[in-house]
């Protein structure tokens, strides 16, 4: 887990994305803060559970809850650990009047983020200042707890992970994973108890399909700098 | 699903949970609002999915969120659902400074709730207002998705039901649940799209175990009659 960022900046960075309202402020959650505090985390002792490998080529759906603003967004993913890269597509869930839906391809090796409007294809070229910050379970996470979803004969073991660094302390990212093969299910990242960031992930299938997702439209060769507002500005 | 409240009522209900910062407010979300919007709901056409029937008994855990404090609050739960009665045990997580742990125990066919403070078996009696409403997916709910949770060979197929009337209106209440038995694994309650509650539930066992568990300490024959805070008054 190369550049893991240090937590003061990762939350600053973090907060800046949440200030501007922006919707990709949702990978600064999940790809900046949660390592942070991970450095100082507990080894746990050689008994104790260890955190399984996430998957680093996967495709699937995700619904992000902020809560500065309450709200839930859908979005279809496709995440590529191995090159560093993301590509998030908007989901319209239902007619919401006036929303503009976005597609954001993420390349961290070239520190640049594509900001594209889906209806119109104009785009922008953002610069990423964090980390590449993988989407799996660092390895000096406290484990937290483990449970089943559904019941008999239909559910799935998963296992809560943390950064908490002892039983006096809060955490600041949980992460739920699937025991067997660490399928993400949950990330959560809190402050003081409270939730500020929640994803939930499904539909999950191993590889990309098409490589090609992550490859932006010609429009952005002459990218404005400018992030575009998730708001109709008409 | 008799005595299904009218939204404004129940709203009103829940919001006086959430103002006097009970934990109940809870159970007030889940047996009270959601039926609420669901009276003029839309019963679909004959080939959409139909809504499954919940399990009746069933003990189990859940995570509960509340967005006005941002917190999540652990419990174990006992839901019987043919003798409209619930009974909540807080768990506790982690060391939380002076937050005091309570058990509740809901009777709705006598309209009333006992709250235990855990420690000094301290009882009170709170009178029920709103009607029995149970933890299921109405008859007359849309269909939203249906998606799995985990990855292949590791996952449960979930369906999403709400109370919302058209593509053009907000939905107020988000029950998703697994497709084949029907285990309830997460609730959600909105407001103008922002989540105000949002119940994970897991570990669930079928049938009640301990059928006591819904009788009252003795120490609740003299129970008081005004509600506990959570926080400490020392």
């Amino acid at each position: 887990m190369p550049g893991r960022a240090p937590l003061r900046g990762a939350l600053g960075a973090l907060r800046a994305w949440l200030l501007g309202g922006f919707w990709v402020w949702a990978l600064g959650g999940i790809y900046g803060p949660r390592a942070a505090a991970l450095r100082a985390g507990t080894w746990g002792n050689p008994g104790a559970p260890r955190p399984c490998q996430a998957p680093q080529q996967w495709e699937g759906r995700q619904v992000l809850y902020r809560q500065s603003s309450g709200r839930n967004s859908r979005a279809l993913l496709s995440y590529d650990g191995l090159n560093q890269r993301v590509r998030v597509l908007d989901e319209r869930k239902a007619l919401i009047p006036c929303k503009r839906l976005f597609e954001y391809i993420l390349l961290y090796k070239d520190g640049v983020m594509f900001q594209i409007e889906q209806a119109s294809k104009r785009c922008s070229k953002i610069i990423l200042t964090d980390p590449w910050d993988p989407l799996d379970i660092p390895q000096n996470s406290t484990f937290e707890d483990q449970y089943s979803i559904g019941g008999l004969q239909e559910q799935i073991t998963v296992q809560e992970w943390s950064d908490r660094k002892s039983a006096r302390s809060y955490e600041t990212w949980i992460g739920i994973y699937t025991v067997k093969d660490c399928y993400p299910v949950q990330e959560i990242f809190t402050k003081n108890y409270s939730v500020l960031l929640s994803t939930r992930f499904f539909d999950i299938q191993l590889g990309i399909k098409d490589p090609s997702v992550f490859i932006p439209p010609s429009t952005c060769q002459t990218a404005q700098l400018e992030r575009m507002s998730k708001d109709c500005s008409w």
